[in-house]
């Protein structure tokens, strides 16, 4: 039985990827998430009673304190508004957090070398946007060189969604029985899902495109 | 000008890539340090005053929270003792903090690419040893290439001590005035050094071999 980690923020890509490995009855898995200062720190709920439900192990890193180094953004700034347009907005930069995906997976990467597990379960996709630098599959592959490396045992970074679009991944949780009602998108972080925040506009056009009834209650 | 962040422990190698880096006057430099639950967190003090002291902006990222992460190991943990023993020692294995090197450079290219520095100055040597696989040159390749692509603008890991011995590194700093009575190697972090420690016992040869007087108040 393989050992491993998913990244799990709550939201659609890495709750179907969490769903994929624990059903496939091929891996033992733990599951991570980081609270590292987000607005929609409402995410961080939803991952773990996802995980709850699922029985897999679940881990909150509480990186908060080093919300001042990444600086003024719209997801950990208190100054910055979320932005309630779609990615191709060049506005949308405010939401990039500096160097985040390589905190996440440095993080992992120790819980992963510590359990003796064989993988990190990321959910990249095809659908990760050009306006953050550490969505570039070249950054995923340099730091799976680096994973590799980070312990004596061989650790990999697995991106098993890395061809899929969003509303492939949709398809894929809708067959795993992925209760996406218990999931969480919206970076705004309220009561309900905004349905206008880019993050929203992504998750409403992943279930159409899909075909998969959205079980989602947006405010517009 | 070149913007740079330096991680600093405290430590003989750090500090004495700081007052190098900061004495060429080619560089604006910042000071990172991280607080990973250290059992040697008097290191953060003298990292402080070394930063203080030079005017240079000096941060401390509190990961205290991840130390659940890291497992049992003589620096993190509560119940695994600092062996007594030089690094030839089998034993010294229980000083591994898993994915520690990963952790602090992500952490210091976070802060790095939020202020647009050129580099992250890194006080890894030629002694640096191999019962760390994040100390190997391997890996500290892959992580150069992966802060390479981690943000839009290129970010370096500069590691001008690669070549250098300890005692090569002691002589360098004797020769830029670091006052070395205010840095810190103990892994025990008692009021202080020990002298019996693996990084004690490294820090009394490097001071012999450089023939440099060595200021440090050992026990033993």
């Amino acid at each position: 039985m393989k050992r491993s980690v998913v990244i799990l923020s709550g939201g659609l890509d890495s709750s179907t990827l969490l769903y994929d490995w624990v059903k496939s009855g091929q891996r033992e898995v733990y599951a991570l998430s980081v609270d590292y200062g987000q607005r929609h720190v409402r995410e961080l709920a939803y991952a773990r009673k996802l995980a709850e439900g699922l029985g897999v192990p679940h881990r909150v890193a509480d990186l908060k304190a080093l919300k001042p180094l990444f600086g003024e953004n719209a997801l950990t700034g208190a100054a910055t508004e979320v932005p309630k347009t779609d990615y191709a907005t060049a506005n949308m930069t405010v939401t990039v957090v500096p160097n985040r995906n390589m905190i996440l997976l440095a993080v992992a990467g120790a819980w992963a070398a510590g359990l003796h597990a064989e993988d990190i379960g990321y959910a990249a996709h095809a659908g990760d946007h050009t306006i953050y630098p550490d969505c570039r599959p070249a950054f995923a592959e340099a730091m799976d060189k680096a994973l590799l490396l980070c312990d004596w045992n061989a650790l990999h970074l697995a991106r098993p969604y890395v061809h899929l679009s969003k509303a492939d991944i949709v398809r894929r949780g809708a067959e795993l029985g992925v209760p996406y009602e218990k999931t969480w998108s919206c970076y705004e972080g309220g009561e309900v899902h905004c349905g206008l925040c880019a993050t929203c506009r992504e998750r409403k056009a992943a279930f159409l495109t899909a075909g998969v009834p959205d079980p989602t209650t947006y405010l517009s």
